[in-house]
């Protein structure tokens, strides 16, 4: 996957920021700027918006403070104050200070205080970042890491995107502030390009396609976070379903049916209760035990794998589960089946000797590869690797054993350059038992998200005192790798729909042919022939409601129904079939059995062709 | 299905029950009686033991009390003692007698006074039965409504079978009393049978094969009643799931995926709350919601159905769902896999115009006899239909609206006697939302028990205001049945188990074809040989451990593989396998393609023949 965010790229946004935050201080002289940093799709700015004093109100209302805030209706203003520092081609420059010198730079601003506290107690000296000339009172000048583009000039193209409210730190128990998304490229192309790839992702958003395709809903009474899949919508589900069960099958991975909630002893046991509490659903008093919804099955598949004893013939042992789990999300982070407070995971445990470890990661990399591929997946196109790693210093957040940090880091880099994969490594990101590898896929707004996770694991052999029997007759400890192979279903589902558009290949399109009776004489051929393909199993309706043969395929259009075939007198006089495919305008004629050989050998290959 | 609890058995069990309490009595002076009924097993009694005043003790330890208590080591004097008072031939005779004269019969007894204040707040004599001369003080007398046999000698056979503990009126709160069980025939061959029957249900017991054959565990850290299945069992488990699937969708279902769970709401708005409350799970309280695990689906397929608008030409919409539902059972009423507090349902709503209700059921009825009997289940046989009935009377416990309890009492009898189905009624075992038809399964143990049901519901369209529009555009309320078709997978599976007593027919066993390589040289081609059963979708493994043969084919008949098949030299040289069929003692040869094509075919058909 080409890293569109290159260093430069990111420093040229930072610097627009600074520009947006100059641009905004001028033109509403009482706000406090707190932070802005670039990011993927740009850049934003966070300040506080201080009511004006009245001396100070200009062209704004003097009686509804509402009316004062600022609002996207600004954007032009502001783009326009931005414009001219970028056309004035102003340099942008580097100064190192004390901090001493910086809490008098920045005296009237809490926010930047609290930053200086912070890089003091590190210890370290403060560096501010100027636009014009330094040290010159009508210059700009913010507290900064950097780095930034040398000058203002070189921000080639920028646009403002939205307004919105965020928390300081990120933290509700915080003051809210204002913050405004703006981004900016190279070049006005990339720019254009940008903007016209956002309208597309808005087009392809799985919420709003959910709702036109009827995948999914969501009902207040039934609560928030918690999706219901409608017939079509479960029916890409229990393909996708039947899709892992049969490849890991394959692949020599046993499935387990575990319970969706355990003793809240489990998890304490496991250690993951003190890291993921708060992300856990509450504890529920049954009798004398305290239950609690599973945030995660590896303690359940622990417990089956130690209800009887293991010889090292049987390793590895892989235990999958299509597994069903809660966890609590903050309500403003849900989002459709992408962010929700249950999702089913195609799940596994490995269990394994050390020495097989490594070939085990290689064959579930291979597995995952195959499956996207099948999904139509490229890797390197739509998704890459990331290896998370620990952090030796960390002893808090990663369980202390530096050795075995450092092996298992060193065959998860091995397995990803042995296989050519590409990938990045990002420390800091591992879990708290063992480092991992993140599959990252690549959404259609170019951001990148991790789809899950393959991880090597050497602490819960021990907190469950996993063993085997070695070919001496001697207990010795295996090691774990966590994996998925195509992720949450609720999540896989929402990538696929944005990723097709809707359009989904054969294999999964809830209905792969719609046959429309043109008057109420055709509808009894059309039923045979939906009997025909549905003992074919074909997935075949019939539209035979009383509407215009155009209205029925604009909407099977809509729909993206893969074939669709309209039955008047003409037709049910022919054996052939006129086809018309998705996408195209013209039919094409079908003997019957060949359409079907056809259709169903491409069901078969789960092909990406129509 | 014969019915062998016929009214005489059920008095002549009685009859046993009350000359075991007079035996008690006589051999335990201090021995206080409570109750005993005749049940469809023989009958049992209830008594408090008080414990011996020093003057009474005789043969009983005059120290330690515990060994004072009566025990199974007791049967064989009490049964003597039952024996002389049955070959003495006593009559039975029933008197009636005021509460007065009841009270002052049974003064010491606090247990038949309760009895007596019941009876006379309905304000009824009350009945008793003399075993000898009535009236005559060295007769045995006990408050009862009969019917019994005219005389003790009528019982020409029984026997103790146990003693358990029990709580009077069997709630926690009250004493405990002391139980013994028994058991009472028409003949002594007809206990034989029964003695038998008690040996084989006991060696099916599907817990004990449960962990004979591996197929599901429980942990104490995991939780009570929350069984983990193995591999092994994943594959019965999944296998069942698919069947449902298919059958279902060629019936014209539509599977749809909800939550696990929702806000305590919506089982308030479907009324289920005060009935099921107690049997629910805490609620979490999760942000402002109140959130609950769901004990049944019905009101997300109601919010599903309700998530958009319906015509009469989409009905019947038959929405199903493989769906984990979550109930509290106390902890003494589990046990393994028949009661468990979460199990999965083959659920379904079909929501229909009210005029294809009665049609809808008999297709419910006959999906349920098909898929029974490719499970190898016979109406008749192996289950009947119970038609469970409201009472008009009870408004509490039924909702109100006598027409159309009337109207759909009615639609089941009919339905079950249009399809000349085996069925009984069963006046006030209904819905509180409607009558329903129960599938009642004949146990191993001869004990009858509701395996699922299917229900006639005019409550809750009303309750969530489900409508359709009809051909002239008005807006009309459906007809809900609940049922499903092979209802909750963990009581079939028990079931299934018990019944084949752990030989499962050929497309449900974990592995159908088991390898057994006699040495070292041999294992490469049993592997090729399990690999070619793979590509053919037969689950084949391959036994290579250092093992003699014979303990793997005595392993093999144990855990009833359906095949087997040994490789040794002589093997390795034939094209030719020798199968040895589960059961058979000698083997048979089978071209290698011929044996595959058969059981593929046997395993497409479901047969229940090897």
């Amino acid at each position: 996957m080409p890293n569109s965010n290159t260093n430069e790229l990111w420093a040229l946004r930072h610097s627009a920021e600074h520009v947006l935050t100059q641009a905004m201080l001028k033109l509403y002289p009482g706000l406090k700027m707190a932070m802005g940093p670039a990011t993927d799709e740009g850049f934003y700015f966070d300040f506080e918006e201080v009511v004006p004093s009245p001396d100070s109100i200009g062209t704004r209302d003097p009686v509804d403070n509402k009316k004062n805030k600022i609002s996207e209706a600004d954007f032009p203003k502001i783009e326009e104050e931005m414009a001219r520092i970028i056309k004035a081609d102003l340099p942008i420059t580097k100064e190192e200070i004390s901090i001493a010198e910086a809490r008098k730079l920045f005296a009237d601003n809490e926010y930047k205080q609290e930053w200086l506290d912070e890089i003091e107690a590190r210890g370290e000296k403060a560096t501010v970042y100027w636009i014009g000339s330094p040290n010159n009172p009508h210059s700009f000048v913010d507290l900064c890491a950097g780095p930034h583009v040398e000058s203002t000039g070189k921000i080639k193209a920028f646009k403002l995107m939205k307004i919105a409210g965020a928390y300081w730190h990120g933290d509700e128990k915080n003051k809210m502030l204002t913050r405004i998304y703006g981004t900016a490229f190279e070049s006005e192309n990339e720019l254009k390009d940008y903007l016209k790839m956002l309208e597309e992702a808005e087009k392809r958003d799985h919420r709003k396609l959910g709702k036109e395709l009827d995948l999914f809903v969501f009902a207040d009474i039934v609560g928030k976070g918690l999706p219901m899949l409608t017939p079509h919508g479960t029916v890409i589900r229990k393909e996708l379903e039947k899709f892992v069960l049969e490849e890991e099958t394959k692949h020599g991975y046993q499935h387990v049916i575990t319970p969706h909630l355990a003793k809240v002893d489990l998890y304490k046991t496991s250690g993951h209760y003190p890291y993921y509490k708060d992300t856990m659903y509450p504890v529920m008093k049954v009798d004398e035990e305290e239950l609690i919804l599973r945030p995660m099955t590896c303690p359940h598949h622990f417990m089956l794998y130690k209800s009887r004893p293991h010889s090292y013939r049987e390793l590895p042992v892989r235990i999958a589960e299509i597994a069903s789990q809660f966890r609590y999300e903050k309500s403003g982070e849900l989002s459709g089946l992408t962010r929700a407070r249950l999702f089913c995971l195609a799940d596994a445990h490995i269990i394994c000797a050390k020495e097989q470890a490594k070939q085990e990661i290689k064959n579930v990399l291979d597995l995952i590869d195959y499956m996207n591929k099948k999904l139509g997946l490229e890797k390197g196109t739509n998704y890459r690797y990331r290896l998370s790693l620990g952090d030796r210093n960390d002893a808090k957040k990663y369980y202390k054993d530096d050795q075995a940090w450092e092996k298992a880091e060193t065959i998860l880099r091995e397995v990803l350059q042995e296989l050519k994969a590409p990938f990045f490594e990002a420390p800091g990101e591992a879990a708290f038992y063992g480092p991992k590898i993140d599959i990252q896929m690549k959404k259609i707004n170019g951001s990148e998200e991790t789809a899950f996770t393959v991880q090597y694991d050497f602490v819960m052999p021990q907190r469950f005192d996993l063993t085997y029997t070695d070919s001496n007759g001697k207990e010795v400890q295996p090691i774990v790798i966590h994996r998925s192979s195509i992720g949450c279903f609720e999540r896989t589902m929402a990538f696929l729909i944005e990723h097709y558009a809707g359009a989904f290949s054969l294999w999964l399109s809830p209905v792969q042919v719609v046959i429309i009776s043109v008057g109420k004489n055709h509808i009894e051929h059309c039923r045979k022939l939906a009997n025909e393909f549905k003992q074919n199993e074909i997935r075949a309706e019939v539209w035979d409601e009383n509407e215009t043969v155009g209205n029925k395929i604009r909407k099977a259009a809509k729909q993206k129904i893969p074939y669709m075939l309209v039955i008047g007198d003409k037709e049910m006089q022919s054996d052939k079939l006129q086809i018309r495919k998705r996408g195209e305008k013209e039919t094409t004629g079908f003997d019957k059995n060949e359409f079907i050989d056809k259709i169903k050998k491409l069901i078969a290959e789960k092909s990406n062709n129509l």
